[in-house]
């Protein structure tokens, strides 16, 4: 409900390893000016890409790579002739200025497909270093496998790569569109419209009646998950209605009072999570089942239990949102 | 911060008449159920369609058709049969269910060009009958000249229409795209790329220092009128981060606190504005004139005496958020 310092400090890794662990909303770092008011300054991005001190973060598909090191600690993080050397032939996006005064850029990796362990299929890239490794966005923030600020970097990256990947052609007129303003905007040579990156609302909701939360699971999360219930926005919508109709559509329970709480930008592949809680005035629960697995009304002492592992279910682990809509309750926010 | 009541009561006109006058928030009331449940039921848009007792907002280009009357009042809402010799030929969205339980239709009718007073080309249709008017959408909701739930319905579907309009093609591969769910989404025949409505999030924020709130100016503001500052967020920010980084680059002023107070639809042609109080620790202005024109700090009791019509510039009228940024400031929210 409340925000300080909205300019996040860049943490060095020696911050971080000092710091005591706390509960860390993922993505949620991102030191870099993005410079808007110079971007459609003529030549300036030339200047940038001119300039060698520059650094870069590298994708291969939707998997950032990182330089494994114990001092000064693995980095997601390269100069730019690293990054235009594990990436000679991708797509270069101009992410904004670092709070050191460096450039810094992303690069899309040539790559070639494998299956992974979850099954999905990622892309990797051909043999580099043998050094850098290559990892899955949710697991480099969830595991801080490199420091907070640079997994908000790589998100930002992956966000706009993922949306270049899906707009290459004007929709307006069909015609094949281009990057301009460093990857900020696409331009149709044909017809001219500009189009810009596309950040979809979505509403996160704690639904809460007195001592009690509902909890409730989709048929893919992790065995034993329970986390709070969510939805795209739409045209039209008020954010509070969209979390009365949300609710009520998955779960047919009537909701009161909607207080916001904290939001979240969530790269897969470019939502803005709106953290909520939502007061329901019914408790009869209609599960929507296309949509969840199963739904629970489980009360603020049990919701503790759970974040100290002490449940006979998981909640969502602390990158997301919805671990802190459920702290925020057990709290008493 | 906090929102009663999220399932609007459809207000019918006499709801309305007998109401004392407030403020009221544009396009907010809408009062359908989108049944999004149901939209993908096999056969359930063509039953909805073949009812003889749907009504139907119509709208020629970016004008909503209205019905004028003194007694019951005028109309947006016009019989499933009137709208289509209103609009025989052109593209029909299936909106959702009105609390009366008729389905609830859009159509875009047949246009013709025409300069309108403002200079911007407006679409109006063949003469109609005598007692159909059209109106812009911002008059519409401003002047309350159709009842305000009916404000949001035809708000939906002037964000639909756009999105459609500037959507033909599918964006992943260019091949001409067609529209499903009865308007809520696209499908590429050719890729199989499924397109859904877009949303673009808007922070909007009376920054404030003490006793003092910053109201701005942009070049096609109305003479005389300041508002609150605003800009679209982009992929990997939080709202709070939005706020900050649109103020300094607006305004060179550094942000520390924010608090979200209220959101709204904004069909033009479909942003949600995201209502926030930025508590500025810094005062010393670096205006962005490409952005604004001028911006002055204004004490609460100028701004409270603006509202009353009293002072040396206008506030925005109360069908838009930043009126009830500026109200709530005066209010000590």
């Amino acid at each position: 409900m409340y925000y300080q310092a909205p300019r996040q400090k860049f943490l060095s890794l020696a911050d971080l390893m000092n710091s005591t662990p706390s509960p860390q909303l993922g993505y949620i770092q991102n030191p870099l000016d993005r410079v808007h008011n110079n971007r459609e300054t003529e030549g300036f991005i030339d200047e940038m890409s001119a300039r060698e001190d520059s650094l870069a973060v590298v994708l291969a598909g939707d998997r950032p790579l990182y330089r494994k090191s114990d001092n000064p600690g693995a980095t997601a993080l390269f100069s730019i002739s690293d990054a235009m050397a594990l990436a000679p032939e991708g797509e270069t996006l101009f992410l904004g200025i670092h709070p050191k005064g460096l450039p810094v850029f992303a690069r899309l990796a040539k790559s070639v497909e494998d299956p992974g362990n979850d099954g999905d299929m990622h892309y990797v890239t051909e043999k580099g270093p043998a050094d850098v490794e290559h990892c899955d966005l949710r697991g480099l923030a969830l595991r801080g496998v490199v420091p907070a600020p640079e997994a908000g970097i790589v998100a930002l990256a992956r966000s706009l790569f993922a949306w270049h990947e899906s707009h290459k052609f004007c929709s307006t007129c069909g015609k094949p569109s281009n990057m301009t303003l460093g990857g900020y905007r696409r331009e149709c040579p044909d017809c001219g419209a500009l189009h810009f990156p596309r950040t979809d609302p979505v509403t996160i909701m704690l639904v809460t009646h007195g001592e009690q939360a509902l909890m409730a699971r989709g048929a893919h999360f992790a065995p034993g998950m329970y986390s709070a219930i969510a939805g795209f926005m739409e045209p039209g919508e008020t954010i509070e209605d969209a979390v009365a109709r949300e609710t009520f559509e998955e779960t047919g329970l009537h909701v009161g009072t909607v207080t916001y709480h904290m939001s979240q930008p969530w790269p897969f592949p470019s939502t803005l999570m709106i953290g909520c809680y939502a007061e329901s005035t019914t408790t009869e629960l209609t599960i929507d089942t296309s949509e969840l697995e199963d739904a629970r009304w489980v009360s603020r002492d049990e919701l503790a239990a759970s974040l100290r592992g002490e449940a006979d279910f998981s909640p969502p682990a602390d990158f997301a949102i919805a671990h802190h809509l459920v702290r925020g309750f057990v709290d008493g926010v």
